[in-house]
């Protein structure tokens, strides 16, 4: 690294400057999901700059980027519309508070967006900061929502294994991803989890239809343990991110919705990853599931990942509901942040909204994505592929020796293999137990995406040899 | 309100025009802290513009504002080097994942100029989007820091009566404000209230000295009660601001840090509004306090309230103690955010900071802030004034009808009827029960601050005669 470069004066960082960025990083940031036994002696891997789909490291490395940001980077970087949506709206005004009654033009302007582009009749937003608190908004709602029906008891909450909702302490509760289960401390009294629904074709012996008799069997006898009229809520993501981009089988979402409206029990549809734009849609409950959901989370696509934000979607049912259950003497709505609708935030989710609908983003989602999952699946003929899944924008490829399969240590590390031989050859994957995740931007296109084949393709070939090589 | 103006295109709106913004708002926004009872009915009071210490609504009306934005709006509305320095870092690098070893030029450098602002060994800091999520991860930080050195049992946390924390299910349940506890659920299987330790010497009937070992008895009775085996944290404000401007009496916090040493209890200072600025200092704890503590939580004035920020400071012994006991076959910390050290707003919250130094707004308030509270104090002389309170930039009046003290039904009508004429008279004052708050941007001079206490002064006036006359 340029030690002179990066110690080089500028704006911002003029009274800061001393030792390069990945090592006061190490030195000072405890970051999410660090590994901890190397807190404070690894470097971290800085990005430093980056444009469309392409980002570029503190040294001067450039990588094609396959997993966008964090599932969020939809648009690709360096977006002129969306820096200056937010240097405008921060010279017009850059905060007051939306407590009470009190809001901004970008706040009203883009709830209302949100309700005509949302499915049904969810028609009323809550703003929160992100994915997480967007959440627990949600699941709070559906418990008061019951208690101001005179049933307190109906707070119970089911999740299911494999599940990602978030990183504070309900929502990490709620996520079930074995992976994550460490020291913290976890809710365990009103939140209960049902077995992973994700099925693979590929490589089950039993058929799609079998699963899903037996995941709604147990669905519904976990109803009947807990009691329905103890449950105010099922949330789920219509396919499972983070935990491994799962799918269910085919039928799932919408019969477990039903089934959760024959009992009375609010349906939450986790869109963070699913929504905007990444299976070709602004939301896919609908359209892709035909889901009817009572709620449905948003965050991440919602602002590009140019700011942080999310919101819960509510359907009139449910905020007519509270306003009418609202106990008389009490009827404060306690729950959000200094910063739900943050006006910089909601204008550029305006200013991105515009941009997806101008550019028909869904549209090219829904005619590069097939061919982005196909190009993939042909990866399946190596041998130290086990199976590859996906829809769309988001899939993965998951690892295996030929041996065990799942997140053995022998799998863990030829996948780490996989994602260090992406790394050196330009390539960002993203590497989770024995799975590359991929999630482009969803401006990738046909070239780029043959481009991340490509390479991924050679790299599954090297670690291949070095793994029957004694090398791994 | 002029309609035609209100719906005249312009570059983010043209697709979006219909009603006024006031009406939108109604519809669709699912306000923090709304009220329930008038959902959909009441027409928001929507900011539009805002430059200096001023805001304009969308029907054209200016207020001098006495809030703040919601505490955080310290350097002032309309910063051309803030709106700049978000800008140009979305057009370098917008975001890119915070997970595991990959950082950011912004989060690194903001990281190690927190460590060099904030006292004692606070080196290590975790980025979160708001001080809810940044309370969140300390209290789990701190339940991790005891399960992983073999004692998970020590998860119960101390908070106090009138406390707040966030919005978040374990962050409002931390908080102890009566007014907030609503129909949602609380935990309360490993979280503690104590007493508010707010000490007013003009209406107390008791030393400071009587209260301050009044308080510390019971919290160590408490300690007792639980068994400080058992219990991971304290967590507590410096001075309580959303509670009511409660301070503690004179030696209370130094006190109550080392009855938590004594006992092995992490002591976590919530400086979300006392930080910053706001008591003359960009963290109160130490030079003001004489705190030890082993995390401070931060936000709001972090970035000016510009963007969604917070962030945890955590000590070396606490991150070593992290790094050594983390078990070597899972050292994966598993907490944080999609937008953890976001760059944008780290970006704005250096830029930020560099301001704060430039132009001495720390020095300025220990200038202005006596100011302030005496003007405020003379207050005290009306006949519906209680007591006036505060600490430098953050106050409260506090109204009565001369009969019961605290929120009762009357005492709130009161500081409601002060509310509205200080709005009519172009001043915004923070309602709350029976108080009107006030915490104005940093840079309030003393001729805006006569200008503030003058049309409070008749505003009060105002809901006085109205009282004597029987219209209230």
């Amino acid at each position: 690294m340029d030690l002179l470069a990066e110690t080089a004066p500028d704006k911002t960082t003029q009274k800061l400057q001393s030792r390069p960025v990945p090592r006061i990083d190490a030195r000072h940031v405890l970051h999410p999901w660090a590994d901890l036994s190397s807190l404070g002696t690894q470097d971290a891997l800085v990005i430093h700059s980056a444009k469309g789909v392409r980002v570029r490291d503190s040294a001067g490395k450039s990588y094609l980027d396959a997993i966008g940001g964090m599932w969020c980077m939809t648009l690709g970087y360096g977006r002129e519309e969306l820096a200056e949506a937010m240097a405008d709206q921060a010279r017009q005004m850059a905060y007051y508070t939306p407590f009470g009654d009190v809001s901004s033009e970008p706040a009203a302007r883009l709830a209302e967006k949100l309700a005509k582009l949302s499915p049904g009749d969810l028609n009323r937003v809550h703003f929160t900061t992100c994915g997480s608190t967007a959440v627990e908004s949600a699941i709070r709602i559906a418990q008061y929502h019951f208690a101001a029906q005179g049933q307190p008891q109906r707070r119970h909450v089911l999740s299911r294994i494999n599940a990602y909702h978030g990183g504070t302490y309900l929502t990490q509760s709620l996520s079930g991803k074995s992976a994550d289960r460490t020291l913290f401390h976890y809710e365990a009294e009103f939140v209960h989890h049902l077995s992973s629904p994700g099925y693979d074709p590929d490589r089950s012996n039993i058929s799609a239809e079998a699963k899903l008799q037996e995941l709604l069997s147990e669905m519904e006898a976990e109803i009947a343990r807990i009691g329905p009229e103890n449950i105010a809520c099922f949330i789920a993501e219509p396919i499972m991110a983070s935990g491994g981009v799962l799918t269910p089988p085919e039928g799932y979402q919408k019969a477990t919705c039903d089934l959760c409206h024959k009992y009375g029990i609010l349906y939450i549809s986790d869109e963070v990853v699913t929504g905007f734009g990444r299976l070709g849609y602004f939301f896919a409950s609908d359209v892709r599931f035909g889901l009817a959901p009572d709620m449905i989370i948003t965050a991440k696509g919602l602002s590009s990942g140019y700011q942080p934000l999310g919101a819960v979607l509510i359907s009139d049912r449910i905020a007519t509901a509270l306003a009418r259950n609202a106990p008389a003497d009490k009827p404060v709505f306690s729950n959000g942040f200094t910063y739900s609708g943050h006006p910089v935030a909601c204008a550029v989710a305006l200013a991105n909204i515009e941009i997806m609908e101008r550019e028909n983003i869904c549209g090219h989602v829904r005619d590069v994505g097939p061919y982005f999952i196909d190009k993939l699946r042909a990866l399946r003929g190596k041998d130290i592929v086990y199976t590859v899944r996906g829809d769309h924008l988001m899939a993965c490829v998951e690892c295996w020796t030929g041996e065990e399969v799942g997140p053995t240590a022998a799998n863990m590390a030829l996948a780490q293999r996989v994602d260090s031989y992406c790394q050196e050859a330009g390539l960002l994957v993203r590497p989770y137990e024995n799975l590359c995740i991929l999630s482009p931007p969803l401006i990738i296109t046909r070239s780029d995406i043959d481009r991340i084949v490509a390479i991924l393709s050679e790299a599954l070939d090297r670690a291949e040899a070095d793994q029957k090589a004694g090398k791994i």
